[in-house]
């Protein structure tokens, strides 16, 4: 068996105990039931993820994948590919806008060259998994072969594996690469089959223009490559990119070991679709972040059915969104193990009966039209 | 003047050179510009609102105003009344969803009397501000005096300035008060001229046949009372509570000492609404955190022009949208501050001459089309 075959092999469904058992904890902690919404929800979400009813969030991990994409050479970013490399050495100097949100949140910033154009220096905070000196372009042609792209899933499934055996409690997905969401465009339009003009947004900030050239780009591309939908390697191999298989890498290990990994926002989501592509039920491990500016970014989420927390209007990628969401997933974990219940706190639970309370109702009403008489009450 | 005045005369507009520079400093930073959306503009309004362009949110409080209301007699609620103090003692012992939250985001929570029905154990934790032990029912008549809502106001401002004395950067409105739902919905109905069944919710969980009795109870104290919908101070007298008239001072005081404040779901909603009609301008200092469950939250939402930030399915109170919400202004100032410039990188800007990226877009359209004779381009 491959590294691919044995990580999507081990990914089961979620632990239904763990998830009763979360849920009728929530019923007991001093709130009305269901007051917190969607943070109970992710708590009840992260034991079943985990397998443990009481959940820790403690290691906090942001993955970014950088690499290059030969199809910038249509014009598609406002920026040039130099750029990769740059915010790359950014990254490693703590000056990135991840950076900051993952201190802010407590977590490590990872970040692996799987594919950029150039070399970097060495550096202690840099892993170089250079699968290939970034794709081709891939409105000519195929992106990368099958095999360049089951690496780079492998690289992303050995990146996330380590982090695990270091004690990552929680993954979150980042990405760095000049010409990335026309790459993650073309994967969301092949396999969802969308339009690309329904999913080519503007990118690092192109004109109106020059999405219009974007979208033919894209359209190009799936009519030369005629990827095929039904198999995400194919698609991933044809229009896809270094960094978005390597981080559907990193989405089906956190799944195959029972972590939960937040997802950022569109080269993320086209990640997350691939690595669904492979293994339908790594879904269950998803947490989506945040909704991105980026327009093919909602008609994913759809596609999955997955709901993002945050509405932020972000589109810088980087795991921006995810890193804030880890947060957010943290707290829903924190408030499961640390409230008081309603026995330890002498709390009152609801009055409990119905039938009480629409005594109370009918008799309070018959006593205020006692005492106004003068006030019409519509519908007692 | 009194305290209430002199406070509302301290209350200016934001400062625009400081938002101005903020802005300045957002578009030299290692993204692309506006690439960060919302969390970009609340830096510039935390700029504003502090008139500092590198604002520090260091020192964090959640202000919890606790106190009982008379109408709870009329059967509104699902639980009863004792919660409040049973509620007060767990915020003591750091056992309730607003403790838990404080301590993930690093706030401080303060806890404050100002009108419970009964009487607590002296605390180290608990400021007993206590203005009157409830109010009365507001469905018979007015909930209070109108002194005694000019003194829960001057309360709530009193407890701010305190806190900002202590070196409060920043400050989140919470609230605990069996019943405080109806209130809340009465004062959004009078100022908003919203029918009451538009703004009244299932509060803490109670059924639809008891809503219709709540709505009932709330048409009720609006046609007893008659409150002047352009008297903040009259509305909150008639149909209010002690602890929203608390967090309206809150509000005025961050306002008046140039203090971001964070707003809480609908019982802080409906406090915002009374400082609002008290003083206009100190919308601008408010920064809403999420859309609560309540029906009426969105209405006094859109009144008052704000946009939250989370929309959790929350409907808790005690600050739990807050103390989210503090943590991300805090993420959104720390980019500001903490980010590498362009310069200060070495990262290329955009491709900065669109006609550039147009004379490239043509090119390539032409080379792409010597190419691939066969592949139709649509608009070339």
């Amino acid at each position: 068996m491959s590294k691919l075959e044995s990580t999507i092999a081990a990914i089961g469904p979620l632990d239904s105990e763990a998830m009763a058992a979360a849920r009728q904890r929530q019923e007991r902690l001093t709130k009305p039931p269901g007051s917190l919404g969607r943070l109970e929800e992710l708590s009840v979400l992260v034991a079943g993820i985990t397998g443990n009813p009481s959940p820790v969030i403690k290691e906090k991990v942001v993955v970014v994948m950088a690499s290059d994409h030969g199809v910038v050479a249509e014009a598609v970013s406002a920026y040039p590919q130099a750029v990769t490399m740059q915010m790359v050495a950014n990254f490693l100097r703590g000056g990135a806008a991840i950076n900051v949100l993952s201190r802010h949140v407590g977590a490590r910033v990872v970040v692996v060259d799987i594919g950029t154009a150039g070399t970097l220096e060495p550096n202690a905070g840099l892993l170089v998994r250079k699968v290939r000196p970034g794709t081709s372009n891939l409105s000519l042609g195929p992106a990368m072969s099958l095999d360049e792209a089951q690496k780079s899933i492998e690289v992303g499934i050995e990146v996330a594996e380590a982090e695990i055996a270091s004690g990552a409690d929680i993954i979150a997905t980042g990405d760095m690469g000049i010409g990335n969401t026309t790459a993650s465009s073309a994967i969301i339009a092949a396999i969802t089959g969308a339009s690309p003009s329904l999913v080519t947004g503007l990118g690092t900030g192109i004109t109106e223009r020059q999405r219009e050239h974007k979208i033919h780009i894209i359209e190009r591309a799936l009519a030369i490559n005629t990827p095929d939908a039904e198999d995400a390697m194919d698609v991933l191999a044809k229009v896809g990119g270094l960094e978005i298989g390597g981080l559907a890498g990193v989405i089906l290990a956190a799944a195959a070991h029972r972590r939960p990994v937040v997802i950022d926002g569109l080269i993320s989501g086209a990640a997350a679709l691939i690595a669904w592509g492979l293994c339908p039920s790594v879904k269950d491990y998803m947490i989506p972040s945040h909704l991105s500016v980026e327009r093919g970014h909602r008609i994913l989420l759809d596609w999955l059915g997955l709901r993002p927390m945050l509405d932020f209007d972000l589109r810088l990628g980087e795991g921006t969104g995810a890193a804030l969401g880890i947060s957010i997933i943290e707290a829903a974990v924190k408030l499961l193990n640390e409230m008081a219940t309603l026995d330890e706190a002498g709390v009152s639970g609801a009055i409990a009966e119905v039938h009480l309370l629409d005594n109370a109702f009918r008799e309070s009403l018959r006593q205020a039209q006692d005492k106004h008489q003068g006030v019409a009450l519509d519908k007692s």
